[in-house]
């Protein structure tokens, strides 16, 4: 008798996990028909309809040890107070020595999430999958937006230390700012096995911004961009994490609302269950 | 910080709570997207999008004290288990002195919810408001069912205290039925208003199929049977249960997954805060 | 073993029939993604959700004589032709001594089914319910469409025959042409039961065109026409034809690919169900 | 050759034209997949759907002299020079001694059209049919949005010069406020008439928030709320202006995305030639 | 003048065919809101979007000898007797000496019309393209379901004689159970040539479950499940069965009623187009 | 303040502008629940939802000089009189110097901008990116449809100067036809970079049928046809008209009522920005 609804396979209890799973129900200033907010239900939900064991990785969610902790508290119209909220939360995780696992709501979420990672490994790096750079300085005015989360995160990490996969979409200027700042691959992934063979043991943070998969596989999202990768591509990619030292990983920008069929709420699913199983510190 | 969701306004703790808020999401032998099962959570989610304020009554949702329970453990595939999780957990509400509101999952759920209230008040009334007679003796060869529900309550009530309002469809043997063991009024509730006049303080418990609807207003329902009320006639109709001996109510058959729009969710919903705010011991 | 589909509860033969189901699967000049063509099938089809029994009329549509005949063979491209097959199969029908009940299709199909009816009935009288006064003398130069086939219904039977009831859209000339040459009651049909006195033993035929309701219960139509009447409001309307000499009957104008929520069809379904239960010679 | 597109019979010059329609496609603080911002275009391009003559007045919108605008230019992200642009292009078409016919948009743009307006009438009184009381002090900490606008209107013009109807939802401050500081009916609008009798030649601006409607007919707007009127009643409501003196008007709150069926998107049409026919000095 | 709605171009006679097209519209123990039960019937109705000419194969389907013979009558609720039911029709079309294609429904029913081919020919080999393995030994206690079909199919033949292609979702013990008892290739096809070849003259059944292909171009299927293959790569794998000894196939799983863009329904036309172009005795 | 909706980054004026883009709004005989004459207009409305910014060719529309010149007037119901208002409109764009570039619309408008420019280049090829080879000689007894419409440019230009690639369906007769008469690559485009080298200086006309895309990607069109490209495909085939001599170009066939997810308006959105930077004489 609860109204708990896990992640399926993620029912290790707090003190035993070793991955904790928390959602961010934050769609920013959206106050109707919000979008992204109800993603991490609406994953919770539907994740009944995959299996907990993977062919691909031979690995069984059951025999993970994941907590699926529920939602950070959101206090709507207030972006500080919800941010500060998720850094408190993932803080508070990796204080008890396990890992923390992010579901969006918006990508600006990934921001106190990387803060609090970061102040926990000074050496991290940032990984991004994503259509968009999210490089810009602001959005129509606003420093933080799911359009400047990554602008915020090189000011934080500094130079070359965030690198991004997969970006097809932005100005001139944030493709401009790429160049200078950060280590961009656009359209594809193709140095992705390099860079982390480069990394070797460094400590790395994961961020999936699910648009960067194609609208056919993926329309259930806010800003469709054409060009993406299909599912296995991404699949390939994430599998090249096997064995890293993956420190915190998130998986933003499911909208719901948009998604009629179910199927982008399907592979959100799936993408999170490949990646549950990948690294462990 | 919690992966709980309750129904807006609904956060009295179990202890000082009077009403239980109980979702069973349930429907039966539908083994791959299933539709009503997803109920109970949607509609948490969604009723944010209302206020807790009724303009109709005057009353305030969160001055009520109600507690919401969560969701009863369902077992896939085994209908008895399930039904008997779900009489378990409405009698240890009622043993606690708390009154039970259900929120279904299909029409069968009723029936061992109103099996542990009646246990409760021997003198049990039971009133349902439906699109279907729900009084066939099996469907298919099955006893237990959606279809059959009301004749399974008639046959653990007896003669003429199960009140029927709004059937607009069934077999002509179900109203054949009817006339013998029920009181049944056909597409109306003209005769509600007397019906309750004379009930006087026996208790009463009430079942709303939210296909009693007119599916202009409730497209999201499996069973869709044009002539239904509208939302005012359904309102002006529960309007009438203030100050009743009302012991347990239930919400059922809202299908998720055909109500695109939302306006169904959000109609079940508004109908939730209405009868919440109505009769108590 | 068949890949016929009837109606539910149609399932007369052809010999013992009174009345004869044809389908007529034609939507004229649109010639690719076609709306109305494919609403035949898909109301035998969708028909099983509903009872046979009808607790309005206390009338079981397996107590009826209804054979389904299928659907005329519709020669796409080829006006002429197509309405030509429909006047030979309501013929061959008429011939028979049976009464012909068609499902169409868009509205022109009514004009070669009302030939056919008025040739063995030359005191015949058309009823139409519809939202459009459809007496355009052309539409962009083409004499037979569903925007003109009133007008040449009129053509056919002569002045004040035609009686039309729920017109709510119109050009200015439509409506000054209905006042002298048919009997047009605007938005409502309180002059009905009048007229079916007045008519008394006269025969009848009845076209309904579906978007004589409301867009909230029937948005599964091409011109979508607000300020409709709900299902009663139509239900009321055919139930006074009980006993009346209806000779000929059809339903048109379902588009199911606007359809969404399947609401749509549900109440063509039950239309045609009540319908078929009326009047006989 | 153009990229204008006109409401349908709106072809007046500016110079000929006494109402000029002005689109304002602003949807507030939504920066993705935003709503209502497309309901002016949207509103325009299915405006063909209709014909330009109304049974239920007799008129012809051809016959009208109304020039069609086009849209103010929104500044996203920049509520007050938005506002501003609105308000300008308000005050532009009234000094040249034509009356303002505004399509949202949210309802927030309704506030500086009143106010250009107010400048112009001093005894102005403000009618609102709207499910909504939108007389909050500010949401979220903001002081102008769509859920404080009447709030801002009544700062604007003083005591007991707002009426509102329809109004179904609110806090209970917002309730406990209009009964103090503006006229409301609550539900319904049957007091209308008395009231624009007492208003005898005062100028009147008048708001239509479309959620007024039922979803069951007006399913495509941000905040369904179930219980609203039908067509039919907010046409009757919009009749009784015939002869007053409306200086202005508005429509507000189609969000096109939300309008699967294109039933909503219909029904503003039908509003908006409706009360094109309306009043006038 | 009939109500038979064939599959394009499948128009010769039960007696000059050579292949007997055979729907079956079950979909178990879904009693409301069926789905793939519709599939036959709307797979019918939308064949005439495509051509008859195969630019693939430069063979047209008029020229092939393919009668349609329309739908087995299913007996809902009962399981067993509806498996009866197909294996009856099945098995009377081997003995007239021509070969079955059979649309579902569920899986499932691919049961009965393999046991009926397997009676005819002793030597049989079954190849399964699909997303599940399908190979678990119960499903929520029964033995008969869409999740244990190919269990039941692996008992009937034996050991290494089913073929299972595409396969991306089971549990750890379908797996394992693979290894041990069928041929199993994960993901894809590349070892379909070798083992066509190897194969040689032996007696084939194919079985496509239309879930082996990607949810993004088939989204209209029940438990969609990502990284599947696209079109053509399962184009390609059909080719290589011409001039194969093709004694029997099937093509199970389209939901119609999650098909809301009509692509999931045009893909499945296609591909029964291409394959009934293929193999022949 | 204008109704003007430009697609994004075209602001350039009539006379500065090198290209000229104009909207043809017409689907022919289709007359209610139109399709493909929404297009140009929601195709500029969501052009909004991209960056004017290419990372592919490194190019910035606002910086081409690009002209939106707004739709031609279509004659309804008048084929004749809306194929010469296309010609004319293309005509005086080319006498002014200027190039044009068209948004349909369907098929059928490529013809006379095709004749407009071929009157101006009279060694003009033709480039036809499309599904349908269109080379019917009559659709249903019409000679001027989406079905036919190469073969009226193929009698206009003469014998291999058409030049089709993608094409995966049509009649046997096309099939034939194009193998006598045009250049056809089907499925592929191959050949597309050796051709081009052929063709060196020579003027070309590229013509977009949309539905060259796979369903997946594209669904919003009227005839999805299983088995196309995906958008990576397209790109690169349109990647090599850089530097050509590109005299006029067009887009055509998207539906927007079929799309429901919004992803095909995404889709030609980007596409039309990437060719609006190809090639100029």
């Amino acid at each position: 008798m609860s109204n708990r609804v896990n992640f399926i396979g993620c029912d290790a209890t707090y003190e035993a996990a070793e991955t904790v799973l928390i959602g961010v129900p934050f769609d920013g200033t959206t106050s109707f028909r919000p979008g992204t907010r109800f993603a991490p239900q609406v994953i919770r939900l539907e994740s009944v309809g995959i299996e907990t064991y993977s062919p691909y990785q031979d690995k069984d969610l059951t025999r993970q040890k994941i907590h699926d902790m529920g939602d950070v508290d959101v206090v709507f119209g207030n972006i500080e107070r919800t941010l500060h909220a998720v850094k408190d939360a993932v803080q508070s995780v990796l204080k008890d020595g396990k890992r923390p696992f992010v579901i969006g709501g918006e990508h600006l979420i990934s921001l106190p999430v990387i803060e609090a990672v970061y102040a926990q490994y000074p050496d991290l790096c940032v990984i991004q999958f994503d259509a968009h750079a999210d490089l810009r300085e602001d959005y129509e005015g606003e420093p933080l937006s799911h359009a400047t989360v990554m602008y915020q995160v090189h000011r934080l990490l500094g130079d070359k230390r965030l690198f991004q996969f997969g970006i097809r979409s932005g100005t001139k200027h944030e493709f401009t700012y790429a160049k200078q700042h950060t280590i961009m691959e656009r359209f594809h992934a193709d140095t992705l096995e390099d860079i982390l063979a480069q990394l070797g043991e460094r400590p790395i943070y994961l961020t999936v911004d699910l648009d960067v998969l194609d609208p056919s596989i993926f329309p259930g999202t806010g800003t469709p961009e054409a060009g993406g990768w299909d599912f296995m591509t991404l699949h390939k990619a994430l599998m090249q994490f096997q064995g890293k030292n993956l420190v915190g990983m998130d998986v933003v920008e499911l909208s719901p609302h948009y998604d009629m069929s179910g199927v982008s709420t399907a592979v959100a699913v799936k993408v999170i269950r490949e990646m549950l199983m990948h690294g462990s510190r």
